[in-house]
């Protein structure tokens, strides 16, 4: 069972929480023990897994990669978006996460994030529930 | 089945090999093919394979990883641990190990290796085992 | 299932386009739903998921990350290839992609790239097809 889910992104860089429809996913899906894949079709975007508490993580996380790989350099690709690229590799375009007793098995400060690193865009991301 | 395995870090940033606990759980589980996940309930820490045999390897990768990412820059999370938060999510939460004839299909010089990015501290690590 | 693969790098640092490869083992199981596991056994290699259209967005990749891991630094470890064992590390050496309908459910833009980062070398990566 794969469910592909659209988002909107508002931000040129921008870390959307998706657990909910994640978990949503597995719910509907009635899995008790199993895994839940999250991918991400784009390569300009990413998925992710941190902190849901204080929002100045988010804020943090973006600030800093952007200075590490910064939106212009010396890069050649005419679509300007480089950085973008590098991001979503450095991040990764999937993540597995537990399901346990019917639950995602999550840290109590973890969320799922969809990282948008070109946006404000239409996206999307796929979700595959596996059952023990 | 999923096996919650504890562990204690010494340091503020340090590389725990965890690759004999993982194969531990593969044996106990009598799985002869399949897959071990290992995934880190928290988002100050990661997993991450790398090489074993020179332990130089381990204190490159830190030390490069705190100049990249440093400790202090214009963070705005109170509690002071972003840095931590942000190599997390590069590393990431989670990997998968082939298991084949019963043992973890790891290169040559491959270990597996807990991340602890904001230690010293009590950790824990899920080991999923799946069989085909 | 799993197939070894077996591949020449030509470049210190190089992305080699094995989707093809990938998708070949695939279609050689027979598997219509299920997962490809793609995992590299070297801890100075990677595997991630880019852009397959313009070339330059391989350049910009290789060419950003040797600029924030370079190859000289602090680094300890005798063999001279601590940023190779970094890069490894912040790209991943396993990937899942999702199989539906028999074919890999990449993006548009998506090929799965094997990440050299201290070539040129005979390399390997293993690709493993799950059913659900």
């Amino acid at each position: 069972m794969v469910k592909i889910i659209e988002i909107k992104t508002h931000q040129r860089t921008e870390l959307v929480d998706i657990t909910e429809s994640v978990a949503g996913a597995v719910k509907s899906s009635s899995v008790k023990e199993g895994t839940a894949y999250v991918f991400v079709p784009h390569t300009t975007a990413a998925v992710t897994i941190n902190e849901n508490a204080d929002p100045d993580v988010k804020r943090d996380i973006l600030m800093e990669m952007n200075k590490v790989i910064p939106f212009e350099g010396g890069y050649r690709h005419a679509e300007g978006n480089s950085a973008a690229h590098i991001k979503s590799s450095l991040f990764g375009a999937g993540l597995t996460v537990i399901i346990g007793g019917g639950k995602l098995l999550l840290g109590t400060w973890q969320s799922i994030y969809f990282c948008e690193f070109d946006g404000p865009r239409s996206r999307s991301f796929y979700v595959k529930i596996q059952e023990d």
